[in-house]
């Protein structure tokens, strides 16, 4: 898929960007042109719709994508122009990084050449030491950035990382507290449609988040808060079972093509230094990862092996590399452990039960609470924003909101005043499987503790009876969440609890997880949503057929459905479906009503109140012409 | 699909009947049985889990399916048995029931021949006038009812119609007012796990229907009411452009295996008389119509043409076949019609367009209204429930909960109570398209102004934009609005909008449903529901993957879902599954940290307090052996 993947997947749209207050903010929209409406609905021209667009530059026909070169480093120059950034030499790239342990089978994998999705990692030293690093040259896509030289990765794009200079924080809370609106903010508030004031006071207060790391430019500005459009997350990642680099690459771009906002690579096994390089210099939407994954793996998968000082490598290594978030498991306490004995499902975040057993292997308190201001200081260098993790959400309906997953929710809303001390933008995830009933005390319980820093929540799911269906189970509790305000939605495909998604399980995820957050946006209100439901009813009335399909989530679904029982071109423009068939169309009698009055000069309220027994007469008629004008039977 | 049905669909399971107070009360469940939980989780036996069964005799091993002489009318010795039926001739079967206004044609069709689905109707003369209508014979399987006799519509089963004698009243709200618990109480309250008496009660209350035709002997009865498990319909039929006899039969024993409680037949076009006839004798769940489309087919498709006579000669002819209950749209009145005007969808119910034209064309109020006393006579003298259409439903979220909605409403309230007073079975419809915070007010309003009679709603969809996935944003409203108080949710398919569900749409929608109903049982508290969830985490906690699979909605699905990523039956006893692999599987380390505490003879909370440094060592070191010992890695 390239230039033509706008055709390919929605029909009728086009990519157009809305110009910001200098030629560098440009934010893409999606434009969806529509049909005028003729015959006996009238003679009109009907807008075109512009709806969010997270698919990137994959989308505009003028792009070449080169997956070596990655995408254009939008954020550079905003990034460097603040002045607080140093480039520096970077964490040199290790073996374990990417799970080897024998340093000759990494040899042996190194000389096997360069090509993409082998892990033959190993920064180059020949390229030039300072690249130019100048505004101008930085805005250039990234196969113009200095760094042509061919690296061991597969990639051609290699730039040495960015941290702030001695003493200086770059996160885009630290900006908005001291008054100030990025680049990042104008271009959130462009594309969400409010003032950029209103943006930063949101970061500000902590209410909303831009994870926006200063090594990830590729990424367009997004926000997580609920005061703005809800959002989704699209997880992928490989396993130590299955999937190979170049599927993640793929997953990410088909993920964000159907909607993700943010994309979390939680892969686990072999190369996962090296799938994080490739996924992210080809992402424009925030990555967020876990890092204890990694770090795991690099103590042999044993997690009473992990130690503070391997972790901190891992986050540095993580942060230089420009992931936009972590999920961090600092709430799980020695304390909570006896809370889980009696769950039906015990621990099931897989976070939360690696540092369960290594607090009790060592009867120590969990590392990533003991050191999380250390943990503040590098993700305040680089912007990363922080994640809270739920290490103890419930796994099942039996277990949700007990003790122990409020007893984690308290040490959250601890951890998060200590992460906005540093200016580290912080979100809180949520459960997990949660009857309909138990849902809005999650919202109320985390906003009240943790001060109304964004809620991101898996699901919930609402049942447990449904494994293959959990994309359903799910999304039914996370339109309700998101309704009472969760910021962003984490998705469940139908794989959850039985294996690894692959590319359909993806769009299937993406979907249920855009139709939540839509009717999650619906029900609070925001003045954008309905204009797209509202397009669409409009079209349907009209039997607009075609704008139909394209103002949907899934326009070639839309119409190979409605072609699977009248596939013929004419039924395009038909006046009915195959549902109801031409006499029982609601719809069309309802026109057929409207238009008896109307072509009297009357209103429907005049046409009942006069009560004319002549216009009845002729109505009689005429309507019992308009049927035996029908589409003839099947 | 016949004997083997459970053994194909729905492994490990079993059909088994819990005995009711006479020998003829078999409530009918599903028993999924479940393997003991051994090895490191200890070792224990897992009681079978018994779920409500909608499938019919279809499950049962012992049963023949012969489609030409149906099911067994198991209520029929019920029925007769309370002495205030009478059979009689019934209504003759006209070719204008099947849709043909040309004799000659209909002539020519008869002499086709008695296959099976091919509208040769007529009722035969040949059969003796006065079968043996004593209870022994009538308990005996539809091919043994005294009528062997082979007609025209190709069934083989064919009985005179019942009707209420002279003076009385035979529905099931006329005995509970009356203090009788009838043996279809009984046997909902041992469907549902409650006292027949408090189902009594509901009845008599109007709070809950059990729509059971006395010409529907084949019906398994069922409830639909606030207090009881929140049930689903499945909507089938035919229409002008697409379908069979044959199809639609199938789609209805396909949507009961899969939990529909009950099928609404839809058909229109032709042979629609002959199509109920199948469906209704081969249905143990109850039959829903919508009487207007069949009159309207009468009348050539030509609303204005439509009169009582017509409607009325319909509601007999399919109150003798046995549909259990009709919709009804009698509250579109005149005075409503120009509320529609500024709506962007304007009228979507078929019926209640349909009137709309007809009310406006004769500038009358809608017959359906001013003759509600004597549909209500009729209904009695066979026990057919009445839903009340919501003709006026909003087909937009634009137009939900607006003033012509409401208003019709108002109205539903009033022809409830005329229903009540001739005791009729009532149910209340409901919307439709409803975005997340205008739900509970549909509740509550239907509540206030239906006084309490059962709501039975479409959806209702939460959003307008994602045709092909209407399954899923109307589920999200399904389960909210039943999770207020929806008794009944009508299920949507991933075709509405577009076209005629097929067989797989059909069972897409069904499940669905089945997650939205459960996830409402779930939120209401009903003290069955959680059960199957939690034997079903139980087993997932357990890795026991095939109790897993098992007592999911969709077994065979799970399993495939599971098997993509790790086909190898080894797989199936595997401590992980593909998605984390085996050193990241959350469960398996809480089971390592429960086991650990549990061998040194410690609950969580000792080994905690205690903080043995030397148990941690050892927790290390054995840790360590067993992830060493974990499932190779791929």
């Amino acid at each position: 898929m390239s230039t033509s993947l706008l055709d390919q997947y929605f029909p009728s749209s086009r990519k157009v960007y809305i110009q910001g207050s200098r030629p560098d903010i440009r934010v893409p929209m999606r434009e969806i042109l529509l049909t005028p409406t003729t015959g006996r609905f009238g003679s009109r021209p009907n807008e075109p719709v512009r709806v969010y667009d997270t698919s990137g530059p994959y989308t505009d026909p003028s792009f070449v994508w080169d997956p070596q070169k990655g995408i254009p480093p939008l954020r550079r120059a905003w990034i460097l122009e603040r002045g607080d950034v140093e480039e520096y030499e970077g964490r040199p790239v290790q073996p374990l990084d990417d799970g080897y342990t024998d340093a000759a089978e990494w040899r042996k994998l190194r000389g096997i050449g360069n090509e993409p999705g082998l892990s033959t990692i190993e920064r180059s030293n020949t390229g030039p030491k300072r690249p130019r690093m100048d505004a101008a040259s930085a805005t250039a896509v990234g196969n113009r950035n200095g760094h042509s030289h061919q690296v061991r990765n597969g990639l051609a794009v290699q730039r040495r990382p960015l941290r702030a200079k001695p003493g200086r924080r770059v996160t885009q809370m630290h900006y908005a507290r001291r008054g100030e609106i990025t680049p990042e903010m104008e271009f959130v508030a462009l594309r969400e449609g409010v003032d950029p004031e209103f943006v930063r006071q949101e970061v500000a207060a902590g209410r909303a988040i831009i994870p926006a790391n200063v090594n990830h430019p590729e990424s367009e500005p997004m926000i997580i808060g609920r005061n703005f459009h809800v959002k989704i997350n699209a997880n992928i990642g490989s396993s130590a079972v299955a999937s190979s680099i170049e599927e993640e690459v793929e997953k990410m771009r088909w993920a964000i093509l159907w909607g993700a906002d943010t994309v979390m690579d939680l892969s686990t096994g072999k190369n996962i230094h090296t799938t994080r390089e490739w996924i992210l210099r080809n992402s424009p939407v925030p990555i967020g990862t876990v890092p204890i994954y990694q770090a795991l793996e690099k103590v042999g998968g044993i997690p009473e092996e992990l130690t503070w000082e391997i972790y901190r490598d891992t986050l540095i290594e993580q942060a230089e590399q420009g992931v936009d978030y972590f999920t961090i498991h600092a709430g799980v306490l020695l304390r909570h452990i006896p809370l889980t004995a009696n769950r039906v499902t015990g621990i099931v975040s897989r976070g939360g039960s690696i540092m369960a057993a290594w607090c009790l292997a060592h009867h120590k308190e969990n590392f990533l609470y003991t050191h999380f201001d250390e943990i503040c200081e590098i993700l305040r260098a680089y912007d990363v924003s922080v994640s809270l993790g739920d290490g103890l959400r419930p796994g099942s309906i039996a277990d949700a909101n007990d003790e122990a997953q409020f007893a984690e929710l308290e040490v959250l809303g601890e951890l998060t005043q200590i992460a906005w001390k540093h200016d580290v933008q912080v979100m809180i995830e949520g459960p997990g499987h949660v009857p309909l009933h138990k849902i809005e005390e999650n919202v109320r319980k985390e906003r009240e503790i943790c001060h109304d820093a964004p809620f991101y929540t898996l699901g919930p799911l609402t049942t447990d009876i449904a494994p293959a269906y959990d994309h359903i189970t799910s999304a039914i509790g996370a339109a309700v969440i998101g309704w009472h305000g969760a910021a962003m939605l984490c998705y469940v495909t139908p794989k959850e609890h039985l294996g690894l998604p692959n590319k359909d399980d993806v769009k299937e995820g993406v979907i249920a997880y855009k139709i939540a957050a839509h009717a999650a946006d619906l029900a609070k209100g925001h003045p954008r949503a309905q204009q797209r439901d509202d397009a669409l009813s409009r079209a349907r009335f009209e039997f607009r057929w075609r704008d139909q399909f394209n103002l949907s989530l899934d326009p070639h679904r839309a119409m190979a459905y409605h072609d699977e029982t009248l596939p013929a071109e004419p039924a395009k423009t038909a006046h009915f479906c195959s549902m109801c068939g031409p006499k029982f169309c609601s719809m069309r009698i309802t026109q057929d009503i409207r238009e008896y009055a109307a072509s009297r000069g009357l209103t429907l309220e005049e046409a009942v109140e006069q009560g004319m027994r002549e216009k009845a007469e002729e109505f009689r008629r005429e309507g019992g012409q308009i049927y035996q004008e029908a589409w003839p039977e099947a």
